[in-house]
């Protein structure tokens, strides 16, 4: 067998704890268990409050893809207008799901190394009558940025649009809220900035999302896709729709308590300055950032443009198979463009932020660039003064 | 908290041995690690061993139900004609995904403590032209009885019917073979007789399934419920439609492995005698099987009439509460007319198997019933006699 | 490799909960990480509790004998008389001990299916001018018998003569207490009634003990042997007289703890009745209990006579090649006379019981014994009407 | 509870792979079960590929310091001479147990930042009739330097003087052998270089060695301190003196068979290499090495001069509390004039040095020490130029 990573530093999923690994090692439970119930309970109310909301939540027990289109399958109607807004490769893969479901896709876009601007979705709603739904992500995680979803979700309001938000690696990476940042539905993923496994995701809803999803002319229900078959089992009766996915259940009760005993705002904050040292640490490399400016480069992954002379994968290659480091490539389109240093969960702490960046100078001197050994690192180093986490 | 179950002897999800728990607390893997795609690859060859066949299989990474939703969604054009064999509560729900997806149901239904007679199956053939799909559940769980699959699959392909098996408990609790028994869809899951965590749905696929599911107008793709995104990207390109559920995988690898190493065919009548010294044991405390007859009585659970004078839900919560042992109820319309004593995976032994005879027969005196004690076990015991797994 | 057991239901080591298998697989610290220092205290201060003393404890990094040479080297000076109590095969090794070290050895025996008679003991002291200490066995684990220590501890004080006992398997199955019942050095381990690894001495010193101690003539200090070293350091200083056993005391940390969540009193309650089920499915076999009278039968471990025209390896091996029980034989002088069924722990709860009496008599059937099958298990059963634990 | 550390980085024991620890979470097996007999026997062969001996090997129960007391205990007899070479503190603490067990010191001495000069020793042997023994230690962890104990073996064999060697911290670092360094008795540890736990004594004898203590006056027997106790019962008839140390002997096969698929050899070159690289980033960072040459610093830690204006408890506490790094101090008399860098077992490779090293230069920033950020790293960097473990 190949020997395994020393770190897993990727864009995600990422190392997890040693803690949620046993915790994950817990004996599987019949899911009618009353301990299993009560833990399914407490892994709800958890992700409430790392949600910071008080809408409900639902768990689907399947990865976030999941979770998007249910999302998609459940919302839309045959001839609903979605403005989708595209920075990167998951927004614009989203419209497979709007068009698969019914929608008609009205497009804001821009580069891939760009963020959305506010004020054009301000623009785009005023000159575009009908829009019943904006879809965006959160943390475009191909491209390693972010959008201004806080900003896009109030001007949302302002039009009465209902707000679809791929925060799949964003939570835990910034201490969001539906309430405050004025999203309808949020679908995340336990495998990004909280570490746990993937294979869940998570939903928070507003009521004018279930108003929505109900009002449908023939409301989705009995189907794995269903959003409303968990309001209609779990969150009224607290039975199931079907057999939950329970090892994965036990990762994510695992990570959320790990996560409210940190706190969610301190988690975000260390996420934001993991990933300021990163970027700091790429640049005195005289390698390029990927994401334009700074402002919109995101906290989970740091995006580096595969600089000249160099073959993405051989050098992904070279870091897992030589020093052991996985991180992640391009994906998409994007594929070869970029290669992305991932620091979420337990891996955004320095230790494991300076091991990669050592690996990733020592990788780039075997493929032949010219590196001054340690410039990376002390680059990070300095921009980690005062660290307190 | 609770405490936890000392035994979880369920109708599934079942405990898992301490080798299964230990492999799922391996370090979570990027799905592009090396170590992971070795491992899933490992997994494939080994769901193929335990199948015994030849044929493609499939992990989709969702709990059974996903497979089943995803076999009538792949497969069903509107109008499309299926024989739904009824012979319980979940034979009789999949009659739902037949209609979501446009198909015409015609069904052949029996009591829910009866099996189907492959002879009638061929006169509805024979009567009812047109028919191009035929459903049936292998190992009925709820009512804890089985269909003679292996017959009536050599029937279906007299007549040119597609045959699509619900064998979600049955896997590894008889050593069936899609090839052999005339299956074109198998659909298992790990939470069964492998012991494994639940969370995945284990696919067998003929040529003729993957055929039609080509050939279809609208070939179902980009979708979570897709089989065929699985064909055009794991099977063809060893990458992945989305992440996999890696802890799941971890679990199922692991199952699969021990399956493997003790023998399909050999863990099968492992099963079947467990089965069979449980049905003695009832009988003996004067209770009533559930199936009607000892021949469709099922390997991996037993069904139990709830006697008269004890309320079902009374009767295993005493058992879950005062003694550890976490049993289960009837399902759907069977709820509160039988309860279930799981006998799968490493709980298909003589000594889980006594010990929870036990439980019962101590139960069922707290409760106010007359019961020799002692007598159950014996006969179980009995019927052991020359056990050598 | 050979097939794990199914139960391990031994004289000790027995099996763990899964929470314990757990709590051992916490990252290696190293002995001065504050997280570590902090572990090592509370498990200090859960062992008070279980020991329910003010005493100081002690926790030695060696397995229980350890801990018997300890006390006899730490305390015994040349010429020292002590009255040895010996009511089997432990009793005896430890004149051993004393001799090893100097002392001279009184010696009260009784058979060893018997137990001390605390006015034999009165009436040794009275006649034996000069005796210091006293040593007893309180659990005789290889005759599944117990002593009186709490009568004989109080004749001691009397006396004035220290009182050292060997608990090993004691702690946990009676709720003892050195301080009233008389015990000066109370050595247990932590691999019997609570659940742990084995490799650690757990014990209780009274100030007088100390005193003896410290008042040698050479105190013993700077060796494995010596407690007086985990006085000056651990005790004194929070510092170790050397690296311990990092992982068996995760594993004791996480056992105590679960011995103060379920009580102390409530435990010791439990192994008793479990016991006491256990003898009265023996009998219902028609097999002799080891023990001659029923009030010093101990509640951890039954023995049980080997019936004629069975040998003691066969009737074991038999149990764990073909139904996976692992139970105990004879020990020493007593091999061959008699077998052990263990129930310490999380085996002392019904469903384990009755496994194990259920695999004892389908054993002694298929060696050819005419057995009533289920009749022990019956017996079993009726006694543990009313259980509660 | 206190927040667990990032990485163990110590002097041992250190953090051991996830594959350890979940080995460590197997099941408790009674001792004498065939299982656990057989991983004990696996165990031992293991231990003769890594100490690359066909001597006996003795597994003793208790940390490396048991073994030490043990051999002194069992070789020596009042009166014995035995040579002790000194060259820190571990080896100074030997000649309490020569004392202890009546023999008598001749001391070859070094300051403790220097090694023992082989001609030395031939010479003090040639000066000193009557010599009996000598002892060394191979790896002086409290000075992070090691003697060159092959060329001293073999000199020790000329004048046909019996060498014992504490090479707790040395096995797995350097590629020893019994036979061809002329040792008689070697004593190592599993919480080392091999990554275990610590709790157990690693010793390999030579027949000679054997010889010696069968022929003392009184054999050290009916022990806890006794190796022969081992011979005449696990060497001689596969059972044991006492209770095994289940699961930390869980932990040394694992980490014996882990160092046996990496190949001793390989192992300690890649020590090696990692000790140097690590050596180059504390000379970068303008610190001093504590050993006074290059071919006398060990490849297991690295000592550290303490610089002047900064506490070492300061530094390390900085190093944990902030930064999550576990390193070690100095010991004994060498308290506050070094610390050390720990690179054993998993933790010497690239990622795991540099992560180290990196987070010592933001320490020692932090507390006010004028540091080229990234300078120490750079240079370990530079060191590892054609890694290839």
């Amino acid at each position: 067998m190949k020997r395994w990573p020393e770190m897993t530093l990727a864009g995600g999923p990422v190392q997890a704890t040693e803690r949620t690994l046993r915790d994950m090692a817990r004996p599987i439970l019949y899911h009618y268990d009353p301990v299993f119930i009560e833990l399914f309970d407490r892994a709800s109310t958890l992700l409430k409050t790392v949600y910071r909301t008080k809408y409900d939540v639902v768990i689907l027990q399947g990865e976030a893809i999941l979770g998007l289109e249910a999302t998609a399958a459940g919302l839309l109607s045959p001839g609903d207008k979605v403005l989708n807004l595209v920075s990167g490769v998951f927004g614009k893969w989203f419209e497979l799901f709007i068009e698969k479901y019914g929608g008609e896709t009205v497009e804001l876009r821009v580069p891939y190394n760009e963020a959305i601007d506010p004020e054009a979705v301000r623009k785009k709603l005023k000159a575009t009558p009908g829009i019943r739904f904006l879809s965006v992500v959160h943390s475009e995680t191909p491209s390693a940025t972010v959008n201004p979803v806080a900003e896009i979700g109030k001007i949302a309001k302002e039009f009465g649009v209902l707000t679809l938000v791929d925060t799949v690696s964003g939570l835990g990476g910034e201490a969001l809220s539906p309430e405050e940042w004025g999203i309808d539905v949020a679908i995340a993923g336990p495998q990004k900035c909280l570490g746990g496994p993937p294979g869940l995701s998570l939903l928070a809803i507003s009521p004018e999302a279930w108003k929505a999803m109900e009002s449908k002319k023939n409301p989705l229900r009995g189907s794995f896709l269903s959003i409303l078959d968990w309001k209609d089992t779990w969150l009224e009766k607290k039975v199931f729709p079907y057999t939950p996915s329970v090892t994965t259940m036990y990762g994510l009760e695992s990570v959320l308590a790990q996560a409210v005993e940190e706190g969610v705002e301190r988690m975000a904050a260390r996420h934001g300055a993991i990933a300021r040292a990163c970027r700091r640490g790429v640049e005195a490399l005289g390698l390029k950032l990927w994401a334009a400016r700074e402002e919109i480069a995101g906290p989970v992954v740091t995006g580096v443009v595969v600089p000249e002379g160099i073959e993405d994968r051989a050098l992904r290659g070279h870091l897992r198979e030589r020093y052991g480091i996985m991180i992640s490539g391009g994906y998409g389109e994007l594929s070869g463009k970029l290669f992305r240093l991932g620091h979420m969960g337990m891996a955004a702490r320095p230790a494991y932020l300076c091991a990669q960046l050592a690996m990733l100078e020592r990788t780039l001197k075997d493929l032949g660039r010219d590196v001054h050994l340690g410039s990376g690192v002390g680059a990070a180093l300095e921009s980690l003064s005062g660290w307190s986490f």
